[in-house]
């Protein structure tokens, strides 16, 4: 049994939803279904649930939303002509808007219902496009699939008993369309997850229905073993591991929402990336463990905007709790720290400049001035990391050496280096502005 | 003014301290000298220090003193004979000794002013031969000197005070001997500093003479940039900051009792290390600044007995307070770390397994599995930390594809790599057995 969620491109118009009906049928396992909002059918285009919520926000604020409601629905009436299906969806959808806004629902519950009309309403056309193909289909709604969350709208948590309610899929012999994106609470109400959060449906459902497969389909063949904005044409990656995947998604590699993977990766279920514009193409499946490749470098990731606070003590090796109540004061400002590389006395602490403010820095300086007493306290910006990442790199002799190696031969200093033991990476902090000319280097040194 | 400070081996024997007088006259600018106990004429032998330490426990467990307070008196004895001394200073120890035994103060109070009389002893006895040679000498023990310490026992820390009274030694015109090991506290008791203490007497001397050059003579011609029982004939330091001075002392190089070197660094005095039986020896001086060398790689100090706990958890990085809670864990068991290398969803902490019981390892574990919930966690053991140690390592392009290239001509895993932003150190974790193979290629690769 498989798992088959399409996203915001695959359902984006009749056309694509034609292609997806192909799929389907191309494969008796694909037994359920879960669907996204239609997204852009054109680079300009405006996702149907970024029109939900411009709806809901004028709304809110008092100001007319007709043409908005308006706009949705003829963006679902184009699909249902093009597709020769009922209007009765349209008049649904408008019942059901209208309905939600004239609650007595909290605004934020409001909210969460209007953003869920988009993936809703799509499962509905796709269930009653199939049953018009000849299909046995049926639209199954979370709540009836007993897909139950915490009471936190935008931003629900799956409970456990979803995943058992989930299970009893297995019986059913049609296929079923779920919509992604929300559960119910136990009252009842309306949770969507966090934004990308029909991945995270796609996940629950996959994990509680023990499928053999979860497919991911997007609009991309596959995950590359680099950015193919700095590395043209690079190779494609067939399979990696779970914690290669999250390795590679950390520093620019945007494939997957990665706390999406979370249930997959517990219920130990595969997870393959495909392209509904190209389903004969293999894709990429993301497994817990591979076979050792040739190559243990599967690939390389890099992100910039990182900053580096370095503090400096005379035998600070000796201070016991030193890293700690440098921590303590990150995390006193609500700070995530990435890495802390450190020498015998001294320490770097790498640290996302998104998740920093001048005030919160000018505090977490005067903190470690007074509270730590350090020799020097400096902070250095324009950072990158780089990742090369890969299972097996851990047993394998003269991969730092070749690493180390492409940076040379970029002429590239490498500030900072961090990899520990039984890892699946190895961390290279530099300069931002030699991102791209590093990357190329070490793509040409593992891939060529 | 120069503040020279001569070690246990300098002081073992009539002979040496002949030699320790004719350095002295060699420089008109050594006016303070600062003495260790002596230490061991042969390699069997006992250092009067150990000697003194065995008659207080003795005295201590009710035992027989008399034949070990008899030696000690023995090995003055032999000194003053040769160098022609009179015997009174022989007399003075013992009545010194019976004094202490007998006093009322505290068995941690006497077992201190016990211990110091290695030192004070000799210092009278340089003082008397340097005044035999027609030299103007004067023995100054450190109360008169205003070594003003805190009242701990065998872990003294110099009071701030200190400095000044110590800076009024420069109006004198003759030559001051001062025994190293202890200062007095207010309460006007006898207080050692931590063993290897005379090197803290002469840097804390220097310090507040404010010396041009603190001398300390000890019994090797100069610093090796690697540890000589793994690489024959290795190259002397010739200069070296006091900062690669603290990451080389750390991992294997014993020089320095590095503690010693605070007050000399906080008052940027440049510390030389001689040879007492070859004095014409350049020596190795340490600097708190030097000009950019063509070599930015000083040394290579390697050292084995680390443990790694890795602890794994998909999402960690997002988990604010996780690595925090982790050195809280630690910290409660009193146990400080090395480093920290990480990946994004792993972090591996790098322990001195003496810092380590089976016991402690076991609460650890236990702790870190119930309050952190990791997908998994486990020790590493039998690592070897190498640092190759060098300021303007930082700047120079190129340096980690020769340390790591070393590593890998010598066929060894790189378990867990780590280097700062400006650093002096880039730290590499091997497995235990392979640290001499990958020494000698890092020598090879970086000095030959």
């Amino acid at each position: 049994m498989k798992v088959a969620k399409f996203g915001g491109s695959s359902v984006a118009n009749a056309e694509q939803l034609q292609k997806v009906a192909s799929i389907i049928q191309d494969d008796k396992d694909r037994k359920v279904i879960v669907v996204s909002a239609p997204g852009k059918r054109f680079s300009d285009d405006i996702k149907v649930t970024d029109m939900l919520i411009e709806l809901g926000e004028a709304f809110f604020n008092k100001q007319p939303y007709d043409q908005k409601l308006q706009a949705v629905l003829e963006r679902f009436q184009s699909i249902t002509n093009e597709l020769n299906l009922s209007d009765q969806i349209i008049k649904e959808i408008k019942d059901g808007v209208e309905g939600v806004l004239h609650s007595e629902d909290s605004d934020a519950l409001k909210m969460d219902a209007l953003k869920a009309t988009g993936e809703d309403s799509l499962a509905k056309v796709l269930s009653a496009y199939l049953q018009s193909l000849g299909i046995e289909a049926t639209y199954l709604n979370p709540q009836q699939a007993g897909i139950f969350v915490s009471d936190h709208p935008g931003g629900a948590q799956v409970l456990e008993e979803s995943y058992d309610h989930l299970y009893q899929l297995r019986g059913r012999t049609e296929i079923v369309v779920i919509p992604g994106f929300f559960g119910y609470s136990k009252a009842g109400k309306l949770i969507t997850f966090s934004r990308g959060g029909s991945d995270i449906t796609g996940s629950i459902v996959a994990a509680g229905v023990k499928a053999d497969l979860y497919e991911n389909f997007t609009d991309v063949d596959s995950v590359y073993c680099v950015n193919p904005t700095i590395v043209d044409n690079p190779k494609q990656i067939t399979s990696l591991t779970y914690k290669e995947m999250r390795e590679l998604s950390y520093a620019g590699f945007s494939v997957f929402h990665d706390e999406a993977l979370i249930p997959a990766f517990k219920a130990d279920i595969p997870v393959c990336i495909k392209n509904t514009n190209n389903p004969k193409a293999m894709g990429t499946i993301i497994v817990s463990k591979k076979e050792p490749q040739p190559n243990p470098v599967v690939g390389i990731a890099s992100d910039t905007g990182f900053i580096s606070i370095y503090v400096s003590k005379y035998l600070m090796n000796r201070e016991l709790g030193f890293g700690r109540k440098l921590l303590t004061i990150l995390e006193d400002e609500d700070i995530s720290f990435e890495h802390t590389p450190s020498g015998i006395d001294d320490i770097s602490v790498i640290i996302r400049e998104s998740n920093m403010t001048p005030e919160k820095e000018e505090r977490v300086i005067t903190r470690i001035k007074r509270e730590l007493d350090p020799d020097t306290v400096s902070v250095e910006r324009d950072l990158a990391l780089i990742m090369v990442v890969g299972e097996g790199m851990d047993s394998t002799v003269g991969l730092a050496d070749k690493a180390t190696h492409a940076f040379h031969q970029a002429d590239v200093n490498i500030e900072m280096m961090n990899q520990g033991s039984s890892e699946v990476s190895m961390m290279f902090g530099i300069k931002a502005d030699k991102v791209n000319d590093s990357v190329r280097a070490l793509y040409r040194m593992f891939f060529e």
